[in-house]
């Protein structure tokens, strides 16, 4: 490239990204780690859409109508950080980039959306900010849909480079909102060819413009270090109905030795060769300076939308007080008061009519509940609608022609629609579940970890959650998924009993904050256990005493989801013979974890045998058979050793040993 | 439709393929569950690729030079078990059929390799059969290049519908085939618009035709009922240098009253409108009962291979011994005789040399002597070559212009690399590996558990094993992986210490005919710690007293890869107060739970307090904590209890207390 040329032709433009340029390769070279081609490549094209697109302002990170930018390839995490830094985001200091990829620092490795406002998702795994995107863009449309226009008007902008597009999830997303027609979608794509191993050549030879429009997206094609290309085509972008992809030519590592290699994806930190770059960027000033006119140019752009912020001030205010009081409330994820409520109206009715239903159809009677009164869910299922129970009666689909819909058929697109959730959750303003099969958590898991991590309450409702699934057999049939969800930091995983527990779960889980919650469902029916109504929300303790000993406690028998009507079914058996057995339903492990000492020890005392129930794999359970501490107790585990097979759930239970007698078998053996 | 054109232009044609038709309707209406749909409306093309097309030998299921035939759409299980049977398979019985989705019956609900060995590869789980297809292709590519034509030419058919071509995992595999120029793939896409939720337009407007064309495929569109075009198209697509994906234009369960709808997906059990339907195709016969006639017709389909199968015969008959003998070798998995003296040599080598270096390191000095004596391996990496340390100096990549190379650069593929990978191992005749950081298995999740499933051998080399990884920071730094790995059935999880238990893991992987492994390496630097050579694989036994106690034995130190070397540090510090101290090394869990409780209670004696050290969670860890039975010992965990942190690994370890000082202090705590 001819930097000189760069230079000369827009020299006030040249100066402000190669601040960003500067930053990002003494970042690197102080911590001796991180990638500076990436923010070195897309300087410009973030440049241009800071000073003349993004709707934003830097002393108001969290308006509610700000547009949304997010750094799709993470790795390049020092772009983000020096654009906060250079427009004056607060607590963004010189201090923090100084210390970027320190313990302590803001500036981590890869963007963390928690620990900086500015910062609106994590990304790093890649595939994941351009679909998290997806769902900011129908966030967008649903709040314009239901607020209106003077309230909610905003672009989600993406950056993303190879390795997000080569990923799978980028296929789910991308047409996902082709089909939706995202049109405030804008993706700019840093078109450098190349990637960790070398020449993006080496792996694919996607015609990426091709597969865009394939999917129904616009797509334009500039020179992503012409600004002028670069402003229009961003205007271009957002006049469309349709999605934008602008593919931006760019180089990699500009100006810098390691331009246009994979080397230069990665940490440069050669003294010589930065002294060179710098040199040829015109940059004169020492390590970790920007000059002052150019400092204050860019932080003139970060007070830019200050008059656009006032003005929607000014319009939220004309609102009804019902209507703003209204979008507080969904911005700021608060419940209704109403819902406590109706979920106790629920819980009582159940208890006396006792229903027999499938966990899975528990929940759906759930939702049509919560959804007339929480209208800022949006549901959804991976083309398993009929089998996730996830439409509410009260749901319309939401769709081009019908914004208000609530309802996504996301297609077969797990990844997709758990990666887009978090997007909504994230976005704020929208209560985001979807539906697929507990099994295929498998494909959903890395945007699921991501909501761990990121803490956003996202609603995942799995169903056909063990072997009663039945026919479909052993490839459908989670055998392992709950403990694979259970180890997962800050997630709550549920595995109600009956619908009064679904209740109590999804309770929990509509007011959690910064806890993603896993509701695994069942295929098959299951009678209702909690047969006396409580006001209170049992579930909210992770595990209680369903029945007690009759008689002496000799056995403790402790349970999930549908194994609960197993464990109570070997009470009786027990019982009758004398046995006194007390049954612990544990609907949620990581919020009885969460109890003290004294409390779990009252549920699981010392002494009674203990036998565990579960149709899954024994990982973990080990933590509750053995007790707090001191003597460990006699104890056995039914359930499964392995994978499952093909027949009817009956028989399945039948064969794999997972019954009432074999429960009271394995007690009766430990005592 | 107008059946009664299909079956007047075409008489013969059509009885073939009603004989499918009927037998679904006929299964599916005994088993009262299972997917009608999908066979009956592509009964046409799978009739003409079995009847002019695809070179096999039903008499013959493993013949190494068959073409495959892969399912992708695996819930339309009974077109593979209706061609199975009327072919004439042995095993695939009438009974077998009348025994659809019941247990024990080898008609499970989706295709399962493991029953019967005309099943090339469990399908099911959506987007995994044409994401093997890529393996098996690469497969034959690789071996043809090495044994040469007169003993491997032959094509990879798919059949897939809108779900395996919405998944994620889709545009991984469709990119790999395309930038690998895998010419002998040929994939039928079931264009008949239908999902589980409805229209595929509900979710997807992708022009597949388009997005095929840009991944460099050749495309044909075809109507779907046609059996002359479907032939013409099938001749045209084998003769293609590029990949080709035939677009059949089809009627979802063609000619019943769900046609073209989405009931017409599941399972169709109405008697009178199956007896419609049997009436509008002309099928007069009872339930199950094919006419003579036509069953003949199809067996004579199934004998069609036989003389090109005699004819390979001959021409393998002409190859030398010792190329026969080799080729034999790798169609059966064997290891060479060579590779155990060799891996030997290595860990004496090393035991005597003691380098300190990172165990992906370790792997790569274990690939350059293990990959020069088995030519069997195709490695690669999804875009970490030099970070996963997987290509070993002797390889070149395997690319068009070289199809000798066993290096596969996946690209950002980590899903479609780990299905790719199991598509190569079920192929036969290749021992395939892939790297990516370990917490990516969150990516490759999918097809990790169809390995297991599967029960092929496929080696997954996931390096950056914990917080060890440093400033990428929590998205890169796996917590929860190891738990979900030894979570499932059927894996292998090797997390050696040192260079000398890499060694071993590997060999153990390499030797492994049916159980997937995971290779947990580190990135930072570990000491060699296993300094006297044992000719005997330790690792094998999966745990094992590294260093015992000197004096009485009080505390017994339990830890896998790079906190070995920490629980040593602390048996230093213990002994030096006099604390007599074992330290176990764990690197396969799975393989000690295999030993016999004898073996377990000598290395994991009652009586010492127990500490275990992992720098993960500890999910999992309370098996080995407590002990076999009897009296519960103190015991202790020092791991991490959340996410990580983006700062240098050594600040990491010592943030989170992964140190040997903590270690000493929680057992002299609990002594």
């Amino acid at each position: 490239m001819d930097i000189a040329a760069l230079r000369s032709a827009h020299p006030d433009h040249w100066n402000k990204a190669a601040a960003i340029r500067a930053l990002t390769l003494d970042a690197v070279h102080a911590a001796n780690s991180g990638h500076s081609g990436m923010p070195m490549g897309m300087a410009d094209v973030a440049t241009v859409l800071y000073e003349k697109h993004l709707k934003f302002d830097a002393s108001a990170p969290n308006w509610p109508d700000r547009d949304r930018f997010i750094l799709s390839a993470g790795h390049g995490s020092m772009l983000l950080y020096s654009l906060l830094y250079l427009t004056g985001y607060e607590g963004m200091t010189l201090d923090q980039i100084k210390n970027f990829r320190q313990w302590g620092a803001i500036t981590a490795g890869h963007p963390e959306n928690f620990l900086h406002d500015g910062i609106e998702t994590t990304t790093g795994p890649l595939g994941q900010g351009i679909s998290n995107a997806v769902g900011f863009a129908i966030a967008e449309e649903a709040l314009r849909a239901r607020f209106g226009k003077k309230a909610v008007d905003h672009h989600t902008y993406v950056i993303a480079g190879d390795g997000c597009l080569m990923e799978g999830v980028s296929h789910e997303a991308i047409g996902l909102a082709g089909r939706l027609g995202l049109g405030k979608l804008i993706v700019l794509w840093d078109n450098n060819n190349i990637t960790i191993d070398g020449k993006v050549d080496l792996a694919s030879r996607t015609d990426q413009v091709k597969r865009f429009r394939a999917e129904g997206w616009q797509v334009i094609e500039i020179d992503g270090h012409d600004p002028e290309e670069i402003d229009a085509a961003l205007t271009k972008a957002k006049t469309g109905r349709r999605p934008t992809m602008i593919a931006c030519k760019t180089h990699i590592a500009l100006g810098h030795a390691a331009q246009d290699t994979s080397k230069g994806h990665g940490a440069l930190t050669d003294a010589d060769q930065m002294a060179a770059a710098k040199e040829a960027y015109g940059w004169t000033t020492g390590p970790f300076e920007v000059p002052a006119d150019i400092k204050k140019a860019w932080e003139a752009i970060g007070k830019r939308g200050a008059e656009a912020h006032a003005e929607w001030k000014t319009r939220m205010g004309e609102l009804s007080e019902r209507r703003q009081a209204e979008f507080t409330r969904v911005m700021d994820g608060e419940v209704p008061k109403s819902l406590a409520s109706r979920i106790r109206a629920l819980k009582k009715q159940i208890s006396e009519e006792c229903p027999k239903v499938a966990t899975r159809k528990s929940s759906e009677m759930v939702l049509e509940v919560v959804n007339p009164v929480m209208q800022e869910t949006i549901g959804g299922s991976a083309d398993l609608s009929g089998s996730n129970n996830t439409k509410s009666g009260d749901m319309t689909v939401f769709d081009e022609g019908n914004r208000k819909g609530r309802y996504i058929h996301y297609g077969i697109r797990e990844h997709g629609m758990a990666a887009a959730m978090n997007g909504m959750a994230l976005h704020g303003g929208i209560r985001p579940y979807g539906g697929t099969f507990m099994c295929f958590t498998d494909y959903a898991r890395p945007a699921m970890r991501l909501a761990a991590l990121m803490k956003v309450p996202s609603v995942f409702v799995m169903t056909h959650d063990s072997i009663g699934l039945g026919e479909d057999g052993p490839t459908h049939q989670p055998i392992e998924h709950l403990a694979i969800s259970r180890a997962t930091p800050n997630t709550n995983v549920f595995r109600p009993c009956d619908t009064v527990e679904t209740a109590e779960a999804w309770e929990l889980a509509l007011t959690s904050k910064s806890t993603p919650s896993v509701l695994s469902l069942t295929r098959q029916g299951v009678p209702t256990l909690r047969t006396e109504h409580k006001q209170k929300n049992l579930t909210a303790q992770g595990a209680y005493v369903l029945a007690d000993a009759e008689g002496k406690r000799q056995a403790l028998l402790m349970a999930t989801g549908s194994e609960v009507a197993i464990a109570m079914a070997a009470r009786d058996l027990l019982q009758a013979e004398g046995i006194g057995t007390r049954v612990v339903s544990m609907p949620c492990w990581e919020l009885f974890e969460e109890q003290d000492e004294a409390y779990r020890r009252k549920v699981l005392p010392a002494g009674p045998v203990r036998v565990a129930v579960e149709a899954a794999i024994r990982f973990g359970w080990d933590r509750w058979l053995y007790g707090e501490r001191g003597k460990r107790e006699k104890s056995g585990f039914v359930g499964m050793h392995g994978f499952g097979a093909s027949a009817p759930a009956e028989v399945l239970y039948e064969q794999f040993g997972i019954t009432a007698e074999a429960v009271a078998e394995k007690a009766k053996s430990l005592l």
